[in-house]
């Protein structure tokens, strides 16, 4: 069998592209490692027009069901390894050796978090290094815990910690926090958070589970420490294109991102489309990837139709 | 006062603007004919993600009452006039006369209905001539009807009617109906809809209401006529840019779209961002719109703290 098109990704421009391309009466698939995505590292969500407060994992289940009921269903725990352009089609294998065969391709894999690359942050993952909230932030009751970086997803990390953890720090690289200030202040009313600028963090230390996190105050020079029990990472995220070759022909920016038109999500090969946070779009937000997925769909069935 | 925003616009690209603009407490306001704009047109959205069955109106009251929750309220009622640049600042004056002043503006007033402009369409307007199915498709009930254009919004208008009109013709002047497959084929299920294609409305007759429509039919190169009692105009939209002047330097392309920098949501003028429908964006949908509305507060928010 030829899809139509198969849509790599689950998370919001996925499931959105799911169903545009379900009302579109086209032969499609969602292939997903998990439905949601780098939304289900997001307890709740607020800024989702139309949506009061929603958990990432319940908007993302509604987008799924809308998609499904108009036939196009997402099939999880599937990871796909390569896109290869044959004469007509392309050619997506997956990870364990199934291969399947589309007239075209939407991109929209997302991104996972960076890492630092300090000297703990690989050994205590799971000790005490956290990338998701979410997951992981009831199981610091009580204790001291530093979370890097002061953008958004910082703030929001900070604020999930703050109901469970004694003291959390926020430490930020920059001079200035740069998340909203509406979260800014939230934290600060919650009154066990602490803003460290200009702290880069440079280790991570501990016995069985963390124990301190050592940090460079960029202002003065001194090296500091401050005992945690836990460290929440969130220095920005890692587009998820490790499948695409070189070969496959789809270029990537600088930052390792899908470059697509922004008119209309097309990348560097005819027939690819790409949409939401795998992409050059500026702003990572859940509704405008969904809007991005969107795009991409609509663009996708103008290129099978023409 | 001095406003951080204006935004111009209650439709689901002003109103989603209105949410991010909140979040990042900035001092702004919605200034909308009224809330829901084109949305309220669309008796149920099926593709907004999120929600399987959703009015127009109720989604619009959901995401209205996000902005205003964190202090961007929308006012109703209001026409803007034109915006003037000051020295610093941006002028905007209200028809009425009442001239606010802002930092910046975001224009997401949509888009009208496009007239046909034949004979009878103005002089049976709310005479049987309607530009929304929504408002009026009950008082057709038993009727024949006519629907012009073969769009998604024109396969929408039909199926609103189908429940309660004795028989539908949709007209479209093209050689093929453009609008999604599962529309069609809910309309070829209903049993009551029929496609009449190549046909150019030309006009429209009656005596104290519609009685008939008179068409071109292309192919055959003859006029036909068809007895209706209703006509529902379909036939594209128009953005609402009629307050932009020449002065206030805001490029339009050649339809009258507002020209943005697709990655930006940025005008021709520093400080000027438009979303939506409004825009020279490709594709005209509430999802796509609300993701446009996010960008153009955002870029709005990064301009401010510049």
């Amino acid at each position: 069998m030829i899809y139509d098109v198969i849509i790599i990704g689950g998370s919001p421009a996925g499931l959105t592209a799911g169903i545009y391309i379900a009302r579109k009466k086209l032969k499609a698939v969602i292939l997903t490692k998990n439905v949601g995505g780098q939304c289900l590292l997001t307890d709740t969500i607020e800024n989702f027009p139309g949506f009061d407060l929603i958990s990432g994992r319940e908007l993302s289940e509604k987008m799924r069901a809308q998609s499904e009921k108009y036939g196009v269903p997402a099939r999880e725990g599937v990871e796909v390894e390569s896109i290869e352009k044959t004469d007509d089609n392309f050619l997506v294998k997956l990870k364990g050796g199934e291969k399947m065969e589309a007239k075209s391709v939407i991109i929209a894999t997302g991104k996972s978090p960076n890492k630092l690359k300090i000297p703990g942050e690989k050994e205590f993952e799971n000790k005490g290094v956290s990338f998701c909230t979410t997951c992981d932030a009831p199981l610091f009751a009580g204790k001291d815990v530093a979370v890097i970086g002061g953008g958004n997803s910082g703030l929001n990390a900070a604020l999930d910690l703050v109901k469970y953890a004694n003291k959390v720090y926020v430490l930020e690289y920059g001079a200035r926090i740069i998340g909203d200030e509406l979260l800014q202040e939230r934290l600060k009313q919650s009154g066990n958070a602490e803003f460290l600028l200009n702290a880069e963090a440079t280790e991570i230390r501990g016995g069985s589970f963390v124990e301190k996190i050592i940090y460079q105050d960029k202002k003065s020079g001194g090296t500091k420490e401050i005992f945690v029990g836990g460290v929440f990472v969130n220095a920005g995220w890692l587009p998820a294109t490790g499948f695409l070759s070189a070969q496959c022909g789809v270029d990537l920016n600088e930052k390792g991102e899908v470059v697509i038109n922004p008119k209309t999500n097309e990348t560097s090969v005819q027939g690819i489309f790409a949409a939401g946070d795998v992409t050059d779009v500026k702003y990572k937000q859940c509704v405008i990837a969904a809007g991005e997925g969107a795009k991409a769909a609509l663009s996708a069935y103008e290129y099978l139709m023409s």
